[in-house]
């Protein structure tokens, strides 16, 4: 039997569910959601179950600077970097039970399926977990992928508080403390290959009744803060010929913006998601409307393109109203080897399930990993493309799909040499 | 000599300024405006100011209990009504030093020029300042008016609280105190005739050239708050084809709106002042979009129609997303008696002064007199046709041909018997 199929079949869609549902109980909140926010009691109690889980199955542990965990399945060559597969454990604050903690324990799943078959890889396997994906109790989110990967120093992060003024710094210390015994791996640790298995988080595989999606990269983003500035007047005496009415203004450049970004195969994302006129009452013609814009797309010229366009169509739809437009934040499209894309694809196709290339729309830690080694991700359908939400929802056998499909790559990934 | 010029002759330009310097003083704020909320420390020396102005005259003064101000030159005829004219003192917080004041000033100018030139009435003719007009400190705005006439019983406005916590009560109770020894006029006392001078707070008569705005009536408002509400979901994962967004649904039914409102004359106001989307972030398309809507006409069967098509406007622009429009005030046109009218138009010819027939934009203490007597309103222009700003400025030429119209005109009206 061919080892990537043999470890597959070890997947267990009962033991994986249910973990998923064990962790779900913490920070379980009403209507099936999760609050488990980043280095909360929560989080370290996730985190200790993981622990328990490992060792039960005799497998190492160890943890870095920023808590990122790292649960390890020997290989069978010393010298070789291991192949890295996972998510996060953290939640929005009203999020779901699959979002980062299904990549987790899809990973884990697949150290075990390897163990109970006793499938030996050349490279260690390890799952992985990494701090505070969401960014919902620190901002930004991606802070344990982008500290380990190098992106950017823990140190940027420490100073930063959440809510209710508690550090980063206070609460890395107390999640450190609580697995005091854990030996640290550097930063920057190499590694063979990166693969993150995750709710798709839209529409698109439940739309299409594929249960398996080969992500071909992540698409980048840029995003404007864009402000119409007009003239204040009376809206019961300022006829309509003199006004220099931002919001008339605002209407028509957002128009225009939704024109100039169209896309027939709707791959280009754009939306309008803030907006506020001032001075902001009834009777007053707005002197300022203030508007943002979300755009995204896999190919980096196209975003090129689409963005520095921006501007332009703005001025030229505002008049007689001036536009200034500020780009807020950007992030480059990331493309994933097409040897990580590949082994998805075929590792679907053995198990007989049908795969989908996509771009992922939405940020993973993935993106920061893509700068370090060799990165892929795995989705799978979320019903009705529903995430971020207590509503979020994945099947049992969509989890166990993805694991197995996990699996399989995992297999095959160990075999292949990146360029 | 007809009386009538007889008296407008007798209008005194740099008296008329100085007054309204000496009243600009009294609230000043920088840039040449004025804040000089109802019953604060700045209305109740205002009003000190203008009674010691009518005491030097000889005129009696008398207050409501709503602390409208009425200083009286008698007519030859005892038992006739007066004849009203005046505005109000009160301003915005950054208001100017024309809008209301102006109307008191003009009106009194016109009680000099009738004694500086001997001219008698057979009606009383007063100068009246109203209580409150802005509603910038107690909202809503025209209290005073308003409870003189008896739209409204002035009890509903004593619990209103203004931002320190100051009660109406309270704060008319330490005007009233003021002035304890003002013999007090019952509400609804009767009057010939009412009629406001007042800066147009538009652009029409600046840009006509026209020194007189003879005003028709008050045009209608209706006040629509709506609600589009759509689908949350992921800005970088949802297709433009599944997603139901409430800022692309609320944009379009906007610019809807505009062209169902879009009214060749230019007289229909339309004005979308406010707008918020949430959850109003960059990243999530909004399940909700909230702007209002000011619609006004000075025809009562067109602001119907027009208010009445918004629903149905906004809900098939709107699809697939669904809309609540909610009217949350409305205030019916006002028509000026034609014999007002043509008392200002009169006036203004024989005096050789270009005067435009026009309705009055924005409310006015007018809009309840007119419930209670024939009531007109002179406009004259103002810059730019900027006010509720320090930038507000009327030129005194303009000042003092409001105040001279405005004296030939209650001439006139004295000789008037309205139907």
């Amino acid at each position: 039997m061919d080892p990537a199929l043999d470890a597959a079949s070890g997947v267990n869609p009962d033991r994986l569910w249910q973990r998923l549902m064990t962790m779900a109980t913490i920070g379980a909140i009403p209507g099936d959601g999760v609050d488990r926010a980043a280095l909360s009691a929560g989080d370290i109690e996730a985190r200790a179950v993981l622990i328990a889980w490992a060792r039960e199955r005799g497998f190492a542990v160890e943890v870095d600077e920023a808590a990122n965990l790292f649960v390890r399945r020997p290989g069978t060559e010393a010298r070789r970097d291991p192949i890295l597969a996972g998510s996060h454990m953290d939640s929005q604050p009203k999020g779901g039970r699959f979002d980062g903690i299904f990549g987790v324990l899809a990973a884990f799943e697949a150290l075990e399926a390897l163990e109970d078959r006793g499938v030996a890889t050349r490279h260690p396997v390890e799952a992985v977990a990494w701090t505070n994906e969401e960014g919902g109790r620190f901002s930004p989110g991606c802070m344990g992928s982008m500290s380990f990967t190098g992106r950017e120093p823990l140190g940027r992060w420490l100073p930063i508080a959440d809510a209710e003024g508690v550090t980063f710094e206070t609460a890395l210390t107390q999640t450190l403390a609580a697995t005091p015994d854990l030996p640290r791996r550097p930063f920057r640790t190499p590694a063979h290959a990166y693969i993150e298995p995750h709710i798709e988080q839209g529409p698109t595989l439940e739309a299409l009744d594929v249960p398996i999606g080969a992500v071909t990269g992540i698409q980048g983003s840029r995003w404007f803060m864009i402000e119409v500035h007009g003239e204040m007047a009376h809206a019961g005496t300022a006829p309509l010929v003199g006004r220099k009415d931002a919001m008339r203004a605002a209407v028509r450049a957002i128009a225009a913006l939704q024109e100039a970004c169209h896309d027939p195969e709707d791959v280009t994302r754009f939306t309008v998601g803030k907006i506020e006129a001032l001075p902001g009452s009834y009777n007053t013609v707005p002197n300022l409307v203030r508007f943002s814009v979300d755009l995204r797309h896999p190919d980096a010229a196209t975003l090129d393109r689409l963005g520095d366009r921006i501007a332009r169509v703005c001025e030229r739809a505002a008049t007689p109203c001036s536009v200034t437009v500020e780009e807020t934040f950007s992030q480059a499209p990331v493309v994933f080897p097409r040897p990580i894309v590949s082994a998805v694809e075929n590792a679907a196709r053995a198990l007989g399930l049908r795969a989908h290339a996509m771009p992922s729309g939405a940020f993973h830690d993935a993106a920061f990993l893509a700068g370090h080694c060799p990165t892929g991700m795995i989705f799978i359908p979320c019903r009705n493309g529903i995430s971020h939400n207590p509503a979020e929802y994945a099947t049992p056998e969509h989890c166990a799909a993805g694991a197995a499909v996990l699996t399989a790559a995992l297999v095959a990934m160990d075999a292949t040499a990146f360029a």
